[in-house]
């Protein structure tokens, strides 16, 4: 039976990007030899780190100025090299989720923090507004996507000071206004790649303004001088990330990629919005179009476990909502097929008629 | 034509990891969905990386009370990770090649460094014996195998304090008494998956006396905690270390890889000790079994690239040396077959004959 990938990460890829790396695997660019077992410093592979490089940067129209860079270590250790970095004094985060708390405690290990709003209190179930932005903060940090509760933030904020940005779960879902951040980062394995890179875009402007001494793995500075090569990168993930980039452009690029996410995304929240039996956990007007919450509404609850159970049965793979929120979430990451999405609705809507 | 991989790393793997890696990208453990693109989360990875656990512990005969770790980042990430989590007050380190230097050069951010002994006024062509560990060290830090150089200590050194090595290039090559040791690390991509991942060894009871605070990702005991799965790990390079273990074991173990490495060697370094026109470059009595560095005697220095190109032809790939060492090397991993030394020693005396 054909599988609907629906987790929320590692995720879907394109069929491309597997198929691709797959061969890779057995026989790199015409080298007799294993994409696994080939110097990253052999000519064949450091085309391949350069192509991606200039790939995202022609997609996101990234501005002279920054760099692209392939870090090894997750999405997470950007949370402490981000302060490590750039945190000289006093930096403002937005608290709108699990990664974002997470993020939180390990810059208050660097300066202060000022936590501007947050949607704690209720469960992050929306994106704090009205906040305000000291002007005398070193960056303004948020998490444009919360994985776990499905919202987003689907715009560049406009503040008086440079934004950073986590955007594991949501980059190359829409333009991005670069010129706007110091740094976004993304951990690889939703929208780009394989786990085990992250993607890190920093305005070299930015750094070296910190009094610390810095290790040099956790300095962006090092990666930046010897183009993510200072030590062996994650090859065969960027591998497979530039296969995916390709992917894009081949597609018609963000634009493209964004329409058919919001397409996406509509056909599901309007099968949840129409439905007796089923009720969206976000707010309205933060919904993220990568990752859709929802649970059974109170008077059918006891039917969730059987729900997961049928779904599974018609090849529904990766919905089960995350601990903290219950019932189900479908990852609907760029590489997720528009028919997936509408078999995941009419697997909803025959178990509505059966209820 | 039959390519021989002697790449210093990332480098050979055994067929049969390449082949169950290329497997798992289009199916993996028969879910229907590739290896690329699973949850880290899901049963059927968190038993990948179980079973990889207990594998190390196996071949390397672990005891109880230390605890083994997948790691993105690389091992240069351990550079700061060991004096971060260990280095209280003063380290002893013993410089035996650039990978050294880079790690004396992180815990130097940390506390007190002893440099106990360096061969570098001989461009780390030995391993400086003799050298006095202070008994107020926190622990003392060697390179067990340099790359770059060609040599090894293949012993756990006999010292009043714990042990610390970076074991990246020759870890699975002989056994280890690990108990000796505080933490063992390792980037995989030599003898063991493609780059992406570091194995860490590191004994329970020599964490948290240490006075700083650790940011979260660089706290071994997060890890532990978790058991690897704190973060995303990097699932491809796991999968792909599970099964170059299983396949050592299949072959018969550590001991057995031992004495094949040795083997291989023996007929290289007697090649190259019987040549007219070869010479080794390290000191005899340390030499690598893992990485064989040699250069053209001085008559013959121009004959060097004619070499290259020779070995070229003749399927020979990634036997240049290093530039600070020059001429040649060939790296013979646990994977290298003795057929492929046997094709380059075959290809050194042709060229000799020619000559």
């Amino acid at each position: 039976m054909k599988k609907h990938n629906f987790y929320a990460g590692p995720s879907i890829l394109s069929e491309y990007t597997i198929k691709n790396t797959a061969d890779a695997v057995l026989n790199f660019a015409d080298t007799g030899l294993s994409l696994l077992e080939i110097s990253h410093r052999s000519k064949e592979f450091t085309a391949v780190i350069e192509e991606a490089k200039t790939l995202v940067k022609e997609l996101l129209e990234v501005p002279a100025g920054y760099d692209v860079l392939f870090l090894g270590g997750g999405a997470s250790m950007q949370f402490c090299m981000v302060p490590y970095n750039l945190l000289n004094r006093k930096a403002a985060y937005l608290e709108t989720g699990t990664w974002a708390v997470n993020a939180i405690k390990e810059a208050k290990l660097f300066g202060e923090v000022d936590v501007v709003a947050s949607s704690k209190e209720a469960n992050f179930s929306y994106i704090p507004k009205g906040y305000t932005i000291p002007d005398d903060v070193d960056y303004f940090h948020f998490t444009s996507n919360n994985t776990i509760y499905g919202t987003e933030m689907r715009f560049d904020p406009d503040v008086n000071v440079p934004l950073v940005a986590d955007m594991s779960s949501d980059i190359f879902s829409r333009p991005i206004d670069v010129s706007k951040y110091n740094v976004i980062y993304a951990g690889a394995q939703k929208n780009l790649a394989p786990a085990g890179v992250t993607i890190v875009i920093v305005k070299e402007d930015a750094l070296g303004h910190v009094d610390r001494a810095i290790p040099t793995m956790l300095d962006y500075r090092t990666h930046i001088k010897k183009g993510s090569m200072f030590n062996t990168p994650p090859c065969l993930p960027i591998y497979s990330a530039l296969q995916t980039l390709k992917y894009y452009k081949e597609m018609g690029g963000i634009k493209e990629m964004e329409k058919r996410d919001l397409e996406k995304a509509a056909i599901l929240y309007d099968a949840i919005d129409s439905s007796k039996i089923f009720v969206g956990t976000a707010a309205h007007e933060d919904r993220s179009i990568m990752n859709v919450c929802f649970v059974m509404k109170e008077e059918y609850k006891d039917l969730e476990s059987e729900f997961i159970e049928f779904a599974s049965s018609q090849g529904m793979v990766g919905i089960k909502g995350h601990r903290s929120v219950g019932g189900f979430r479908a990852s609907i990451y760029n590489a997720m097929p528009k028919s997936s999405v509408e078999a995941l609705v009419a697997t909803m809507k025959e178990f509505e008629k059966k209820h």
